[in-house]
């Protein structure tokens, strides 16, 4: 079939809207309808070129919500109609890593998956030349219709709003998973935020639903405070306006350290902050923002030998065919929020603006509606 | 009254054997005859001048086992005849490190320890012209008679050796803590420990007593190879024996990534090592090794966002009045074994002999009996 999509040609290029051709889904596959997606840091972060491991042509995009149309041989968890959203980290519930409690991090199809093809080791998409464009992410949600493993798609109800539900695909989940998969935080907890973006918001908003007490939201920009404080950040603190060093300054805040620290910019700077203002004895601090290649972060060892933990996470923990379905569930019934972060909603014709809007810092997340 | 005891009197120089006063306990306290005591490396670290915050003249020692002389008044959980480990991480039972269960720091006389004094602010040791002698780590174990917070003695049985469990007071605890408190090792895990001294050699026993599978033990010295193997290493790894990078060697060897790594060297560069030889989406690595003033650990944030967790531990993560007895008993029950690390028992005239063969790499613990 054809289908038009945004693809990313080379790296730094604008995407080009164009018809491209998809095949059917083969073995284990299946055919979905993207309705809505959303434009993620990730994205962003291969079309620059700065990922050394980007590949073009490709066709971006992992943040999505969309319908099953079709169903490859054997696919028998799905059919047609099914409301799904993607999953750039499957959940085929078999593989050792599926199997170990401790990860989410299935590694089934992780080797293709790397190299922009399904796990036949083949795309489905070309352009309409015949010349084969990339997939990405095992996602390629910037395509109207796209081709995924059965494995990396999660049921969700029916009732969800697409255009809402796709940011679930990625931001929200990697922020509020942090938080109760990760660092399984416990009610009454001290916490900080560091970068109040698209992922921090939701860290925060995870934090709430957690039942911490104390939420510290750390931003450079002024402008995130009152987004931050609706999703139920308790205080501000921009390091510019601090006296003096900031980790003191958020120990004091924090009454002795956090229980729980959270990078959500990327700066291994930050990260080392993260983890210095987390608690003597206790405190964990989990990374999740990703670092320029080749950037390190650094501590003192003592930091660790009294008492602090690092960690990083990756999809917020979440197992996405079990995790999914049950923050849709969340969302549908106002235990979390997400309307206020969808802050742009754009065409396909019109996805590079959100790029745009992103790099100007104007958005936390647009959204192309199909 | 008078005591014999190896005093520190300046950094760097040999320990002096003299005749030192020793006020009698004051409230909450208690009079220690110390009957043996294991020379540490951090008793080393300090007497070096390597430690910044070492201070002298101080009567050093951690790692004693003694019998209770008198008690100060409202000390009431212990008299006369008890038999004790001295702790220099205590265990007050009321403060909030205490009360917090995932910490064994407490902090009720964290401050004077620091100082070298007793929490009334004063030192109970001073020489026969009456000048003051700092306490060290609050145990000061390598003078006959001490005197210790209440709060800082663990009441053991009777029956056990005082020659051999000494070194429950910091080298055994602290090695099969950082296994059982710490890293809270399962059954059939696969283990790597780098650095087979006297601590490593614990994390060995450690990781035998919880089930681990496959107990991988890393030193540039060959000879640490039979002892290790003794206490249950299962492979040896020599870093000057693997062709190419060690990392990638360890991983293979554990079938991808230990689940528990343990730094037992205190070099950074080997913490470094540890933390990416763990599993991918579950390793943990702890560090127990103490680094030199200022060095930093690094390493990409990958390795934590892709499910690496990095830890330290200090006395094992032990609450020292709690644990110590049972280990005690472990000892005593034939659970483990301390008999073979104790190559060489001096008494308090030959103490600096202790040192000599520490340097020269020639002792595992060298204790000295009273
Ligand atoms: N681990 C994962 O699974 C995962 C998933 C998605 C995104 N991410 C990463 O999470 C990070 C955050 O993503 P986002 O979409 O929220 O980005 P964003 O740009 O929307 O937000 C980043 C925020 O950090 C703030 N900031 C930047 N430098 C700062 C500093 N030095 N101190 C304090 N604040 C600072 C910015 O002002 C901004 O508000 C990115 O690195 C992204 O790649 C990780
Ligand atoms: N965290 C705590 O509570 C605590 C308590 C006691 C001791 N320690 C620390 O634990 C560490 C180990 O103490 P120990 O008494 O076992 O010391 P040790 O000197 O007896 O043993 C260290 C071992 O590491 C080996 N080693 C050194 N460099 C190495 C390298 N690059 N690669 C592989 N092996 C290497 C040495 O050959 C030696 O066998 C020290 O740093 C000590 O200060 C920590």
């Amino acid at each position: 079939m054809k289908t038009r999509a945004a693809v990313a040609t080379a790296a730094g290029k604008p995407l080009e809207i164009m018809e491209v051709n998809l095949d059917g889904p083969r073995a284990g596959e299946v055919l979905v309808e993207i309705k809505a997606t959303g434009i993620c840091h990730t994205d962003e972060f291969t079309l620059s070129g700065a990922d050394p491991e980007g590949l073009f042509p490709a066709i971006l995009g992992h943040e999505g919500a969309g319908v099953v149309v079709e169903v490859g041989e054997g696919a028998t968890s799905l059919k047609p109609g099914d409301h799904v959203i993607p999953l750039y980290t499957p959940e085929c519930r078999e593989c050792e890593y599926c199997l170990n409690p401790k990860t989410n991090l299935c590694q089934a199809i992780r080797t293709t998956q790397g190299q922009g093809v399904m796990p036949d080791g083949t795309s489905r998409f070309s352009t309409l030349d015949g010349d084969p464009i990339l997939h990405y992410m095992g996602c390629s949600t910037f395509s109207n219709h796209t081709v995924l493993p059965e494995i990396a798609l999660a049921k969700v109800r029916e009732d969800a709003p697409f255009d809402k539900i796709c940011y679930i695909g990625c931001g929200v989940t990697t922020g509020i998973g942090a938080v109760i998969n990760t660092a399984k935080v416990e009610i009454g907890s001290r916490a900080i935020v560091f970068g109040l973006g698209g992922i921090g918001l939701n860290v925060i908003q995870g934090l709430r639903l957690a039942g911490a007490d104390q939420i510290v939201g750390v931003d450079l920009n002024p402008n995130k405070r009152a987004m931050a404080e609706r999703f139920g950040m308790t205080d501000f603190v921009n390091p510019n306006e601090v006296d003096g060093d900031l980790v003191p300054y958020l120990v004091s805040l924090t009454k002795g350290g956090a229980d729980y620290t959270f990078d959500a910019t990327g700066n291994v700077q930050v990260m080392r902050a993260a983890l210095e203002s987390a608690h003597k004895g206790w405190g964990e601090s989990i990374i999740i923002g990703v670092a320029p290649a080749g950037a390190e972060i650094a501590t003192r060892p003592f930091q660790l030998v009294t008492g602090r933990v690092w960690k990083g996470t990756a999809f917020g923990g979440a197992r996405g065919r079990t995790d999914v379905p049950r923050i849709v569930d969340w969302y549908m019934e106002g235990k979390i929020d997400i309307d206020p972060m969808i802050t742009h909603t754009l065409t396909l014709d019109t996805i590079n603006d959100g790029f745009d809007l992103m790099h100007e810092g104007k958005s936390i997340r647009s959204v192309v509606v199909y």
